[in-house]
């Protein structure tokens, strides 16, 4: 089980190669939503996103033994990149299971952070029987993407600098939104808050078709979504909450927010607007619903959880909504 | 005259104000140029800027009186932003003077600080003029853009944070690269530097045919640019390098470097993949030279200056470079 004292422990491991992001927020952003929008910025996350945590998390409490056998994971590319970064740090054989349609610019990242990239087909391929032959074969541990204990005590970590930072900004009370999939980012950050600041309420963000954990917040049980693709906000898109994850948000998370691609598009344009920040589409979920959710409190913050997008996207967004 | 105790003045009395901007790197942006460099974002900065320090440092060193009957400033545009959120946050009035030819967004964000814009024609109209009689006739401060000691003082601050940040990450030398103009924020980092971390070494950056600085480090006296317009860094278009900079720069400044507009735009889009920020080509000089300098150490520093960028040339940008 993760707790509080995993989430400390995790952070203090990570200190000095995980980055402490910035809280930002613009005048003119909270003008046009009509409401005071913090944004913690995952983005400029040592490898793009917060995934950096959970994969430093994760390979730094493995055994010398384990870490020299190395370390599988599967991945659109976020959790790809920040495992890889994680295992060339610790001088660990790193193998990624990667979608042969995720976004170019995270596949050749995650090559380049040193990983041996496996592409198998998304609709055809067994991802997981394949993962798990693999990892036998070498004797790889497999870091899961949300549904793991150290994953979710790293992602944590970003709750315990929103508690301080929040703290620091006079913020008192509010609504904080987190880009979900499986739900491992927003499970950390709720057991942080619940510690550490909790009149800072989580409620998790989206894709419209893809609501998942929206949906099971409110029936109380595991729902799948029918498709794992065909959302712009391909970091995101996960087939049902993690068995660990969904327990720990049903007690602590608020009603889930969904949002449309179109509005996670005009996210991505607004945060390059007033925030000088590069979102992926399914990084500016968040924003998204802190911009265009009509049920919110005065002061939101929205996690936003990635920056690694393909060019030809961010100039789409810019081209319509910029 | 700026000293370090003004440079610390101002930085208290921008407390809660003006951002900590972070000090970014990317693994992946090092092996690409061959040498570790670190990024100052200060497009991150809450007016998309640095300019929100000088503009916060001289707004609230102003007598009430003189703050009642407000200021004016001219600006291509960030230095607009900065005097004009100072000014809103002190209740000042604010007049700026902005060429008609500026980027659009940083006319409309200057307005929606609430601050009074007159356009002018940058090569037909005598700036100095409209803005001496402007004042006199309202009783308004003008805030020049760098060749003011409060202002000097105020990005000044800029060199504080990094002294501190670079000793946090363990650079103990390094060459720091500003983007420049008239010299205001690379004097004042200078001055912090040579107090608080003097193994940083500090280069300016500008652009080719606009590198009147870097001729006048050279000659030892005040060298001209022949036009002031025609490179797409327009944020650091100036006529020739302050009154007040250049003893500051000659005594404390090494030898100037100079990077083309191409190198700016290829600039903007590695800070896009590589470390998620938006910058506007004049912002990026600093991480141009960074990148593209042969007669460089094996850790610099960049410090980016600006991202207040027309969609347009930021989609310019990815398509010929990202």
């Amino acid at each position: 089980m993760t707790d509080i004292a995993a989430i400390h422990s995790a952070a203090a491991r990570m200190a000095g190669h995980v980055r402490e992001t910035p809280l930002l927020n613009a005048p003119l952003l909270d003008r046009l939503a009509g409401r005071r929008i913090f944004v913690k910025a995952e983005c400029l996350q040592i490898t793009g996103s917060f995934k950096a945590r959970g994969g430093w998390s994760a390979v730094s409490a493995l055994s010398p033994e384990a870490r020299k056998r190395g370390v599988i994971a599967y991945s659109s590319g976020n959790h790809a990149q920040g495992v890889a970064y994680a295992a060339a740090a610790h001088a660990s054989p790193c193998v990624i299971l990667m979608p042969s349609d995720a976004p170019q610019v995270k596949i050749a990242n995650t090559r380049a952070y040193g990983a041996e990239v496996v592409l198998y087909d998304r609709a055809a391929a067994d991802r997981d029987a394949m993962g798990a032959s693999l990892s036998q074969d070498r004797g790889l541990t497999l870091i899961r993407p949300y549904d793991d204990p150290l994953v979710i005590a790293g992602q944590g970590t970003v709750g315990i600098e929103l508690a301080r930072q929040a703290a620091a900004a006079g913020i008192t009370e509010a609504e904080v939104l987190v880009c979900c999939g499986g739900g491992g980012l927003s499970s950390g950050i709720a057991l942080a808050l619940e510690a550490h600041a909790p009149r800072l309420k989580l409620r998790t963000a989206e894709p419209e078709g893809f609501d998942d954990m929206a949906r099971s917040l409110t029936s109380g049980k595991h729902e799948r979504n029918a498709r794992v693709s065909g959302s712009i906000c391909d970091a995101i898109l996960t087939p049902t909450p993690g068995t660990l994850t969904l327990p720990i948000l049903q007690r602590l998370a608020g009603k889930g927010t969904v949002i449309t691609d179109d509005q996670a598009l005009q996210a991505v344009a607004l945060a390059f607007t007033h925030l000088r920040i590069v979102l992926e589409p399914g990084g500016a979920a968040a924003l998204a619903a802190a911009v265009f959710t009509k049920d919110l409190p005065d002061t939101v913050i929205a996690v936003v959880t990635g920056g690694n997008v393909d060019p030809g996207t961010f100039r789409t967004a810019l081209e319509r909504f910029a």
